[in-house]
């Protein structure tokens, strides 16, 4: 099967995480037609299934959407999940929970949302950070270091004794999140030593090195999801 | 199968989608124990694959968290979603959309987060709210009512001949934004045939409609998840 990934250009946003499972995954796939391509899709008449937002996975004729539901798809394909109902519900679960951080991660700068700049929205930001860095953060990353931990007989894994789309994404998050606010997630990540393990051993395995040295993973920017505004890094 | 449903107390919430699906699958539930039991489920140590928030469905032995995920599962048990892949995939799809529509709505008053009460974030609420019911609502509506124009052949239902859980989900929806913004919620709606007459087909169900007849429907209430503030019904 050859895929095709709709998603924003110039950013990494929630495209990464699929790209992530395509890369690990060793799919052929393509990408491009920029703005265009993604507005045309999003205002096809003739497309019975239609997408809401991007990213988009197109595979044969086939449209997915929605960021959980194209890695749900993938995993079983791409050898990224268990092929058991509770394994892929268990893999699927945590990826939904780690999805739920990524979008509180964008909201300590955009917390009114996109239609205003984060330059119309700053104190807003400044507060919304403070309640994240101390009370959400702490709370997401204990729960995630737990789940390590109880899995730690197949460590660095967080489910089960293989690599899964949760482990990718969950290593995307610690990424992004190192880059918009390091100073607390430097802090934060002093006592989850599973986590950081987690991070290192995605980002070092064979398929990933190679495509983040290949140069087409994006740079984190401040247009991206994940920002970094000193003023929010408590 | 016996299930038992884990939800905060008082209020509809996020459960509520949950208790929508048991009641129109016809599953057989309880729930009770209250906040003590919620924390102590959260909390235990005995538990493999541990949920970090409610709701939690219990089938069995088995425990499942994130209200898209609980109803991916009960969607193939209750005959609440299709059998074949692709439709589920689509059901799955357009309820994750449903649900950030659901959060978005959230947001409107807790733009900061549920870290601060809603009368310290009243002007960021305000802010928020201007582009949720400028920008955010009208996409989202029009584009629901696309794909329920697009199911035409099979109305009021929006994928294929039979209810699914995606139907419950925006029915749901439209119930709460109707209780927390009923100007707007009107005054969108008056375009929108289709979502209205899929609502009212939702809640006219028999076992809906018995449900909610029961009381045991909770009634909104501001301590919920839609809120009811006029200053924000623009």
């Amino acid at each position: 099967m050859k895929y095709h990934l709709y998603y924003w250009p110039g950013i990494q946003g929630r495209g990464e995480f699929i790209r992530l499972a395509l890369e690990e995954g060793g799919a052929s796939y393509t990408e491009g037609g920029g703005v265009a391509a993604i507005l045309k899709l999003l205002a096809a008449r003739a497309v019975a299934r239609p997408p809401f937002a991007v990213p988009v996975l197109r595979a044969g004729r086939q449209l997915i959407a929605q960021t959980p539901n194209i890695l749900f798809y993938l995993g079983g394909r791409l050898r990224l999940a268990p092929q058991d109902e509770r394994g892929r519900l268990w893999i699927q679960q945590l990826t939904l929970t780690i999805l739920d951080l990524n979008l509180e991660i964008f909201h300590t700068h955009h917390p009114l949302g996109d239609g205003y700049a984060y330059e119309e929205q700053k104190a807003a930001a400044r507060r919304r950070s403070r309640d994240f860095l101390s009370v959400r953060l702490p709370k997401f990353l204990g729960y995630f270091e737990r789940v390590l931990d109880l899995n730690r007989a197949h460590a660095p894994w967080m489910a089960g004794a293989r690599l899964s789309y949760a482990d990718l994404s969950m290593a995307q998050v610690l990424a992004g999140l190192d880059y918009a606010l390091p100073r607390a997630t430097r802090r934060a990540l002093r006592r989850r030593p599973r986590l950081r393990r987690l991070h290192d051993a995605v980002f070092d395995r064979p398929r990933i090195a190679r495509y983040v040295a290949s140069g087409r993973r994006l740079p984190f920017n401040n247009e991206d999801l994940f920002r970094c505004y000193p003023e929010l890094d408590l």
